[in-house]
């Protein structure tokens, strides 16, 4: 892996053995879209990350120069994805962030995953996102709900093993996401997506939407979903995701969706080239 | 920080940047007190390891040769505490976990925590635990909980900023741990401690104390613990802790409390020379 690792403003040699990051998941990520030797959507994931490190009252690095660094990993990619992970840093035993704790990050440029099929076929998880208002909406280490989800359908075993990916329900039973994306949905003539107050990771990608369809933020059960007159799903990797299936119901395509994917592809161009 | 890292049976010189420990806490820890260049509460803190394995369905190594690698760590250590993380080792990006992932591991040997005084001084936490079945009783990496809780009284202007530890409550408002300990409270004559079946780490030295005092596991509320006839703390690095304040509340030393030390202490020596 082509990776950049750094502690402040010092690019080191490897990850401390002792990094909170690793001890407790005490971090925040952002994976973006690369485009033609850049991050387009740069100024959104930077905005999310400070929201998060505000909320952990983690302190970031110098924006200016980690977007330098980017922009060197991301030298001669013409597509694909850079990760961005920043952790408190080293931290010795305990729960107590030190008090002059100096961040430590690391960049990586990943080649853009396999493209899903046009059209997705979902699945309900069962493992639940449980309810914490102090860690919602923000791209925090904490990932094991989501691994559990996620390792449901890997086995070969799984009977829908060629899922592109699960839907998650909250401890309430309120729909919020899917594993690795926000959800949209078209019911009654109005775009909805489920809040992100209490769980889930208020996406790049889904505030683009949001915007743009003048969508409505809401709890959703999962009679309500599954009813929808049309679902997608989106991220910053991936852009808007149509869903052809859910378990047993399946979905024609939108002309809506259609629309919303044009839209997206002339308001940020990496997204016309994939899917 | 002397730390020996290992992938799978291999010593390697560092953690790798693409570590899903480091990326979503997917990994567990263990942390043992040691004694005379061993850790005499081994078996235990393996078979917590076991369960939280079996849970995520993460790899372990070998036991046996891990254990000779944390006597390694421990040679010449008369009393410290030893720390093992286990995490699904390399992962790329993405949620799902690699089919044969080699587990990483990293060993390392620390100072005894400075001692607390004798009769605690508490304080309650705002910050949560949520519900989440799935992740209840392990020791796993996710632990952003705990790092904010224990940041609540970090601060040079925390009002509290002298107590010894923090309780914590549920999403629902049930009595749950410490950040760092479990809690035991004598009530109408019985010895309750909270069930760990939706939050919280089933500790090790918790484990011994349910047996050594026949308590029971139950729902606690707050107002419930605070008109307990005495409460006390327990993990395995400090043993038994004895707590005297919880807030405006005060309790005064008590037999019982102090005869359980004295049963911990000649059950576990290395309890005897701490505190």
């Amino acid at each position: 892996m082509n990776a950049r690792i750094f502690v402040g403003d010092r690019r080191v040699e490897g990850v401390a053995a002792d990094d909170r990051g690793l001890a407790y998941g005490d971090g925040l990520f952002e994976t973006l879209r690369a485009y033609r030797g850049e991050a387009p959507w740069w100024d959104a994931h930077w905005a999310r990350l400070e929201r998060g490190a505000q909320r952990l009252r983690l302190p970031l690095p110098d924006q200016d120069f980690v977007r330098a660094q980017a922009d060197a990993a991301l030298e001669g990619v013409d597509a694909g994805v850079l990760k961005l992970i920043v952790t408190r840093g080293s931290g010795g035993r305990g729960y107590a962030p030190a008090e002059a704790a100096e961040p430590a990050w690391i960049l990586s440029a990943h080649p853009l995953p396999s493209a899903l099929r046009d059209g997705l076929a979902l699945r309900w998880c069962d493992t639940r996102l449980s309810i914490q208002p102090a860690l919602a909406g923000i791209k925090h280490c904490n990932r094991l709900e989501q691994v559990l989800a996620r390792a449901e359908w890997n086995d070969a075993s799984a009977s829908d093993r060629d899922a592109d990916e699960g839907l998650m329900l909250d401890t309430e039973d309120n729909v919020v996401c899917a594993t690795a994306a926000n959800v949209f949905a078209r019911i009654d003539g109005r775009w909805l997506t489920p809040r992100m107050d209490r769980c889930g990771v208020a996406g790049v990608c889904r505030a683009w939407v949001l915007s743009e369809l003048n969508a409505d933020e809401s709890r959703l059960s999962r009679p309500q979903l599954e009813s929808a007159e049309t679902v997608f799903l989106c991220n910053a990797v991936r852009g808007i995701l149509p869903v052809a299936r859910l378990g047993e119901r399946a979905w024609a395509p939108h002309p809506q969706v259609s629309v919303l994917r044009g839209h997206l592809a002339a308001a940020a161009p990496m997204f016309a080239t994939h899917e």
